[in-house]
């Protein structure tokens, strides 16, 4: 597996492109993208738990059940969320434009959108803006960034992968681009994120492999504990690297889930590192649990803490917080027999054993969780944990990895006054 | 029923007292509080869902299981939790040094702390302070007072009630203190709330009453979402009033009951208004859910929402968050029937209806949300709200009210670095 250039363009056969249609009367970015293959896809998608849906979920829900997907046509600046009827029209609408301009079915396009809920979406805008947004698809980085740029709102940075493995000797692409920043909680978030492939999957195996890798990344992330409304992932495959066919488990079916949850895993962490108004990437890892389900609740519990993540704004190694949002987790443990270390980049830190406070140097403490990554450590079983962070696509049974960021003064900045 | 001074020592045959034992090392304020019957109680507790319990929780849910406690001993400035074996013994210690210097079974005696987590407590300390401890107990709102500094944390403000009522003509008394800050969640909160009443009520009623009164008021309270180690409710009645004895349900129960509600919900109340940080006092009231459970765990995701507290503290209304917490509560509903008003002093405000937005004054909106106490008033069923907030003690089916606070820089800087 290799990193290479060109986000949703790297696999063959896909285009991008994205403009400043006016959506966001007030800035300067592009607003609305595009992501299209030239050739017929299949596709699997997932979309937000929370039962507020907005319009572009529900249609998109509706429209995509064929696994047929090969484009989609984005907006930031408004969510088309509880906007009633006339949002679902708008929706629609939207959809519509994007497979007639494209000349593909209906059923062949998706559509999302994020940004302010409860306006509604203004139609004649995007519509005066798809020939100019069609005429802005290229096959290459510099249409990827243009759709990039098209669906970000509070994100501060740009962030994207693309990957090529081998599968029997071709090489296979896969490219991403994600937005998200606040409204982030397992199970989703605030979060688009469209995936390409070239490499030839059948839809069910293709719908296994973004289930599987959803639930390793995705779903362990929390930037504010709220669920969004608009949440969608999205993976086409369009079969022009040429690959025999993935369509059953086996070897060529595991390296390709393995490539597409390394995908998600890299965009999850740059998301929690993007979290609104966050300072430091929180990794939270959990071993010794009972099973991975356990393992996974814990570590969402402590990176979902909101006095965790303000101990980590203050670099303050309260430990005891840790304990406490594990307790509240819902998961049977034995308090007496945990382990807890802080690490980062210059090493590791014991600061609870047993369930019960141990010697530390607060210098040191202090130093490692004013890094810009850190690693909460707990070991359920007392265990011989030595201190390294577990790789996330290497996980053992018991283990999960849950992804965070610190609570800041910028954090309630920006959402005390987001709509203005 | 009508307020009374006195706090704790309001009902007959109580009194209370505090010192500076020292245990707060770098604080002037009294760290040590004790509150004890003069005769024999019936008691009633309740203690934190948190699966890792501060050794004060273990050993009091120990001691209190006869039912028969008619004494608290309680510190502040350090939680006793996460402290294995040595923090037990110490809890023990603590419990059974009240309970010899008061001359009363170890089974009378509660023990309760609050504070920092995985630091040893300093029990010489506590024992030094004893004898001065019980010299300081008083009969008086003074004593009242003095115990309440004693367990105050975070706490800005004294959260303090008493009342009275008549059961069969004889007066009756009630009386509270709770601390409680950050650290707040339903499911109770770093809170220690202690209650002493004279009146002659069975324990197993006494026990019916409190879990009542719990559940409609700490338990829909939520600061930050993280449920405490070392919650505890503690009711004790000592029958001094002389009433006919409540061993049975009926109006004469029925009437304790309500003052015991209405005691927990002022305090509850008392709690968001205090919470760490906190600006303002944010009451959620939702109605038209299917059954009291629904409604409650619809306004507890509202309140409980870090968005929505975040657009509180910024005056800012956007009702697009209040829906998203409401997708996200689990509880079925229909989104597009959902009526969303903000109400204060000055009136309430129409903001969304089934489901979508309706026009309104941004301006009015900022009045409303910039008072000290604001409401969101949800209705699921389109209803016919006219605007009026609830009164938490007399709801309707459907109906229910949780309380939190504002998401404010303070509670990030309060929290950045607490234990320093």
């Amino acid at each position: 597996m290799k990193e290479i250039a060109g986000g949703v363009c790297a696999p063959r056969g896909f285009r991008a492109g994205g403009i400043r249609a006016g959506i966001k009367a007030s800035s300067p970015k592009r607003d609305l993208a595009l992501v299209c293959s030239e050739k017929p896809c299949t596709s699997a998608a997932m979309f937000t738990a929370n039962r507020v849906r907005a319009a572009s979920v529900l249609v998109s829900r509706e429209r995509l059940a064929g696994g047929n997907c090969r484009a989609v046509i984005a907006n930031s600046g408004n969510a088309n969320a509880c906007t009633g009827e006339a949002g679902l029209a708008a929706a629609r609408r939207m959809a519509d434009l994007a497979a007639e301009k494209l000349a593909i079915a209906p059923g062949e396009a998706a559509v999302a959108s994020t940004g302010v809920i409860g306006v509604p979406l203004p139609i004649a805008v995007i519509e005066a803006g798809m020939d100019r947004l069609v005429r802005s698809l290229r096959g290459d980085k510099a249409g990827h960034d243009a759709a990039l740029e098209g669906i970000m709102t509070t994100d501060t940075r740009k962030k994207e992968i693309s990957l090529e493995i081998e599968i029997r000797g071709v090489p296979v692409r896969l490219g991403a681009m994600v937005k998200g920043s606040g409204m982030i909680h397992p199970n989703m978030a605030t979060m688009l994120c469209f995936i390409t492939t070239d490499a030839a999957v059948s839809g069910p195996l293709l719908d296994r492999a973004l289930r599987h890798g959803v639930k390793r990344s995705f779903n362990r992330l929390t930037v504010d504990g709220d669920t969004s409304t608009n949440d969608m992932v999205l993976v086409m495959a369009n079969g022009e690297a040429g690959n025999p066919p993935i369509d059953a488990g086996g070897v060529e079916f595991e390296a390709f889930q393995k490539a597409l949850e390394s995908l998600c895993v890299y965009l999850a962490r740059a998301m929690a590192r993007d979290g609104e108004g966050a300072g430091k990437l929180l990794n939270v890892a959990v071993r010794g649990a009972a099973d991975e389900a356990a393992a996974e609740a814990l570590a969402k519990s402590v990176a979902a803490s909101n006095l965790v993540k303000a101990a980590c704004f203050g670099a303050d190694a309260n430990w005891g917080r840790v304990l406490c949002a594990l307790g509240y987790a819902g998961v049977p443990f034995d308090p007496n027999a945990v382990e807890v270390r802080f690490a980062g980049r210059r090493g590791s830190l014991l600061v609870c054993r047993r369930g019960a406070a141990v010697p530390f140097s607060e210098d040191e403490a202090k130093g490692i969780l004013s890094e810009e990554e850190v690693w909460i450590l707990v070991d359920l079983g007392g265990g011989d944990g030595n201190g390294t962070p577990p790789d996330p696509l290497n996980l053992g049974s018991g283990e999960a990895v849950a992804w965070g960021c610190d609570l800041t003064y910028d954090y309630v900045r920006i959402n005390g006054d987001y709509r203005s």
